[in-house]
């Protein structure tokens, strides 16, 4: 199959001063951080939806993209054309991998037997090009929310054949996912939420969704996937209330449902700001919980109440984010996948490029300032000091588990005119200005 | 002692029809309904703070507020003739509950000793006064966020000996709690939380958390506390990120730490919305989650980005509330307590009884108009049949955990061509509006 | 042609103890209030656009809306046949106006002549249908928003061809606006507005837009258009930013260009909320700016940060419109316009009548309530009272312009021991409560 | 008098490598940037308000700053020793200004002409100061919130006794900053706003308020002050609404009371995000609208709802702030005034200068990296390019005036299929962050 972006070739690395913006200006693949190379440590993914099944269209207009491939009308033909530009997309940009949902890939038919059909033949046609391709699949996922029959819900779903349906398309979308190869497999809530209480049963419906993970568990064992189950959190939208509200009450559903040991988090910066939380909250919640994951690596508007899933560029929002990822120890079966749409008046098919390169830019400069951060260990040493009072003593007692509430009145009547010291927020932005704007 | 409120008599019913400010126009605290009477149904309670401290300030000016103990300047006199009005206050109301903070009642002194020595002398105070009296403590609680002390939180400081104090604090407050008869003993957050995740371990924050709320466990058992432990989720404010978020948050957090048998919700509308939750989604997942205790009656302006703690009016709100606490069985150990105060424009002492009696009435008719959605079951009777896809059939064996994705995948093979019908949530919120609207 | 809504008929009053959710509880459209009947009151209007062209799609999926003209594929019978359902849809509900955009109307063809063309063709059939029906045509308005010509905006485009397309259009929906007896022009900004300021020139397109209104005003002139010009204002949504922000914004916008005597404000309630205003505060700022138009009616989820154009059931917010509105003196050429869309959710064709009939019962019941209020004069004695101070004396000469710094310094001077009084919220609130309440 | 801050000698520029906290890292007061040193261009101010009247206080608990004058409890002499401590600091850390309410530099006494010899004393000492220190008043404003006199507004008060006391509050706060040379006299909305439309007559307010600027209009010219008027927009808090929501509001206020060519913008960053608006947009807007002014610095946090009036650290918003007000031409009577406050928890006297030298070393390189991108000119270009249509042909005849509706549609008809470009948000996110990230 011929090109699709003919007019552009492999996205080099020209350095920090080059002006050409279709070079990376920092992320330099192969260049090895702390005994890793960019590419390892950052394991970018373009997201097949917004890159390849995106419009731009919007709830006040329909799409504006031009792409290569409008002129091909068969739904199918459309299909593989996309698959050939998706390779020939990450190739030619360096990314190592991709995520899609199933009806990314394939459309959609009047049958699910037909629909599954049409999944296997995309899915051969990838392995084909897989076979000569580096690129690789971080993880594949379901849309359980788009077709009206979803319109209530998917596992959530008043409606019982609803739930089967939505099974069914998990199954198989596991199963395409360990024939791919895929990584991780990634649940994000779609319309897994409710309306208005007035019409619900929210405790059948966060039941079932227990019962459902379960399931996906179970078949996970049954076939093989070794890969890792991963929840997106999102508070709100398409749903006024979305069960999966954030990292914390994901974390808690799941310990209720017996299910902590067999997901993790799939973090998107645009959901931690919607829930009114930072990236970086996100990714430390999951962290010291034990559930990182993975990132969907975007930006919000934070004075927009709406998901915008903008390409991140800003370099606080990269580095704190690569600050946590380090601090978990990296990426393990996760990474950093682009979901994130072009804005609908970057119509152009470069924009696509533009758009990848400024997100992976600000994640490369991101990482560097974040590893010089970890190692250089500034930032560990202020959280040293600060709680240095727990490591002896009174606050050892404390943390061991040696004193109750009496010896504390104990103790806290003998010890009460308590010294504090700053907690210098002001030097610590500061002080993380400065790495970030040093050379 | 004489009394505060000379030009107040007790406030009766006068119905519907009344233009008496002064007057309850739908609470009728003997009335009966479902078999028991409003004023067992609502519990209401007077809560010290607001009413007895509360002054009208705020950052950008001092108190407004006139209020008849003005001129006792002798703190402990303070303190004392503040006892007698707050009986004074709740019998005229007649509210059947008070709360405090161990601050509120006895000021601190320069030790922690002689600040107990106050707090006992004000308990016996209350004694005194509650053999005479019908008014019952609610439940007590500790200020451990106002004193300087507490700056960078009190269970979760960097500071062991904040740890300790904060220990000590909630151990007396446990006992005068119990010395006094309260039914509960309520956490919330002050600064449990951090200001900037520069400077913060939030693993050891979170553990020290749940340390302390174990030891406070340990120690009920200890002095024969058998009163009710809540937790009262906020989002926000005064710290940036409050740990104790949302109930879904304290949830999962209990669990994490084996606490979820110890602890119940103390639910504050306010708390709520500033969480981006709807009053009666906080009430409803603390019900399904069987950890619903009580309410903190307010409401918060849902276009400012701060806790206002108004006095609840919206009819909407407090019927949905009293909905859900008739749905988890009515309250057992809880109640409506008043976490409300007079706007600082509201400054004179007759609005206390104003704004305390517009809530209740708003409260009284909410628990009128829920009672009546709850027994005619119109909205129970929309939800099963929405539903009852899951009573029988593929949806029973879903619930019933016969089916796994392959049972599932077979039978969505065949019943591919799903019919959904309407969530009809115009409908549904004409229905509550007929329920409200209706004499 | 054949009936579209066969099974509902015309739409009776029932008065409030009707359990039927094809009646009206509350509109009586006949029933006199205050010297005129409701009807003539609310001015109700159906918007095409939701009513006749939504579908139920959002950015996580397509429609879910099943309508009786579903099975209909030839684009222009197809406009043909919701000309005919929005006259019987109308008159089945009894609402005597209806609003469209003109691509709501007929589907845009491949060049400007044929879309032109197009609309003449519908134009001529709905006064086909206006000689026998009673339903007339409340405003029409333009939708240069929606093409993808107009993804950077219209009048505020960077695209001189754009504004010029805009202007043709514009021109021809102001005819056929005129030529159906339309009362009013509205413009919502629609894209005008900005993604980034990286990219704009605020100046520029701001200055386009006053010299795109100033033509709208001339070219009335000249083919005798003598309906109101309408804006309506939006803060965010399509754009990151919107220029016509809020009523203050828009007043100003046009005092600065001049065209303060040629338009008035037309208010939906969701932008009020999203511009983080409540509905009433927005009409009353037109009101006393003396730029009070008319309303689209709807209602947001304040917990939710998009527009939701859900219908308007909320009864404190429709009886505080309808307060301002008998404050305004009533509408004169404006109305209440559903800008509502049912719920995705709620994808019946019965929904649209579900819907619209519980909104036009909540502004009925909010009418009536309302002009109580008005009619008895409670709330402006207080407000009469409270500001008593500016009727005589100093106040007085304050107002009359007798006064300076000076005299009001010496006045001050001798008057520096200031006594207020409480501004009583709670009390007035509580009022509120009883107007809606009671019978 | 001794020195407040002895363990702090003149704050020093040591270059970006320095890890000083006490040090100067972009800020180089002396060094010339397009023929201007950096301390003109910037301009700073410190808040006497923050800086030597705060005392961390909120809501939740008192004060917890530690100052080097807590031990003077005569109110007169801690006045006395505030003025020494801010010479002292402005000079240790070389900024050139600062401002202040009336209120902060002197104790209100129990009568008005008591407060106001109180003033007299100050002021008489500042200008002490002031001959042999460089420096200067940037402004002066009135406090007229705090006091409950202003319970419920000032120049919007409905007690016309509360007008004429603010109005002789103003008067004097104008001849004090007339008599130590301010440059500008700022007018921030205090409570000027209402908390209930249910009890506020709208437009009288603002009338009273027009009426009120007039009158400090007038005595200005009768006093010979020349300084530049300021109004500080702010959409919320202390008040739900306040009057002056932002600049566009503003703006139309003057317009409406004749007032615009008398009132300059003093935009306040916090305030701008609480308007739901960037800082850029409202210092833009004011810009566009000729009406810019000064800057109140500061930084909110968008994920919180209050005014938390940060010290500004993030580079972007300095930059952009600052490209603006090169855009603007530069400050001429205003300045950076740094609205912020150290938070609660950074309560050491240190902390301070931490603060004021993370702002200031924030704004000295938004300012290079500003003076870069305007220099260079690169977004200029971009904009020109993208508005280019504008310049000739149809473009040129919309801006000049020359077509009209039917001349356009004539253009229209004949020039249909519109060709637009991309706007290219990506590449112009990441060039400006090259700017910010190069050396
Ligand atoms: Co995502
Ligand atoms: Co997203
Ligand atoms: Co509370
Ligand atoms: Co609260
Ligand atoms: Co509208
Ligand atoms: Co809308
Ligand atoms: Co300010
Ligand atoms: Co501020």
């Amino acid at each position: 199959m011929s090109e699709f972006f003919s007019n552009v070739s492999k996205i080099q690395y020209e350095g920090k001063n080059s002006d050409n913006p279709l070079a990376f200006k920092y992320y330099n693949p192969d260049e090895v951080i702390g005994g890793k190379t960019m590419k390892d440590h950052l394991r970018f993914a373009v997201a097949y939806w917004h890159t390849f099944q995106g419009t731009g269209g919007d709830p006040f207009g329909p799409g504006t993209a031009v792409r290569p491939w409008d002129n091909i009308t068969d739904p199918m033909e459309l299909a593989k054309a996309k698959v050939a530009a998706n390779f020939e997309f990450c190739e030619k940009l360096g990314v190592p991998f991709y995520c899609f949902h199933d009806r990314d890939i394939a459309p959609e038919a009047s049958t699910l037997r037909e629909t599954n059909k049409r999944l296997d033949e995309i899915v051969a046609l990838m392995k084909e090009y897989m076979k000569t391709s580096s690129v690789k699949l971080l993880w594949g996922t379901t849309n359980a929310f788009g077709n009206p029959r979803f319109v209530h819900g998917a596992s959530t779903s008043p409606n019982a054949d609803v739930f089967a349906f939505a099974a069914a398309q998990v199954k198989k979308a596991m199963e395409i996912t360990l024939e791919l190869g895929g990584q991780n497999y990634v649940f994000w809530g779609g319309r897994e939420g409710y309306e208005t209480l007035l019409n619900t049963d929210m405790k059948l419906e966060l039941d079932n969704m227990g019962r459902f993970l379960r399931m996906a568990v179970d078949y996970a064992k049954e076939i093989g996937f070794k890969g890792q189950f991963l929840i997106e959190p999102k508070p709100k939208e398409p749903t006024k209330h979305q069960y999966d509200f954030d990292t914390a009450t994901v974390v808690g559903f799941l310990r209720a449902h017996g299910l902590e040991n067999d997901f993790k988090m799939n973090i998107e910066a645009n959901h931690a700001t919607l829930a009114a939380h930072t990236f970086q909250h996100e990714v430390y919640t999951a962290r010291v919980n034990n559930v990182f994951g993975s990132i969907d690596a975007n930006q919000g508007d934070l004075l927009l109440g709406w998901d915008t899933d903008q390409f991140p560029t800003n370099i606080y929002d990269t580095t704190l984010c690569m600050y946590e990822v380090l601090k978990a120890g990296g990426f393990t079966t996760g990474g950093l996948n682009f979901d994130s749409k072009v804005r609908r008046g970057s119509f152009e098919p470069i924009d696509l490029f533009y758009a990848h390169i400024a997100g992976m830019d600000a994640f490369a400069k991101g990482l560097k300032i974040a590893y010089k951060m970890v190692s250089e260990g500034k930032f560990d040493k202020v959280i040293e000091d600060r709680y240095a009072s727990y490591k002896s003593g009174i606050g050892s007692d404390i943390v061991n588990g040696k004193v109750g509430f009496k010896e504390l009145e104990k103790y806290a009547l003998e010890h009460d005119q308590v010294k504090n010291v700053s907690g210098r927020q002001e030097v610590l932005e500061s002080m993380l200005n400065k790495y970030i704007l040093e050379d």
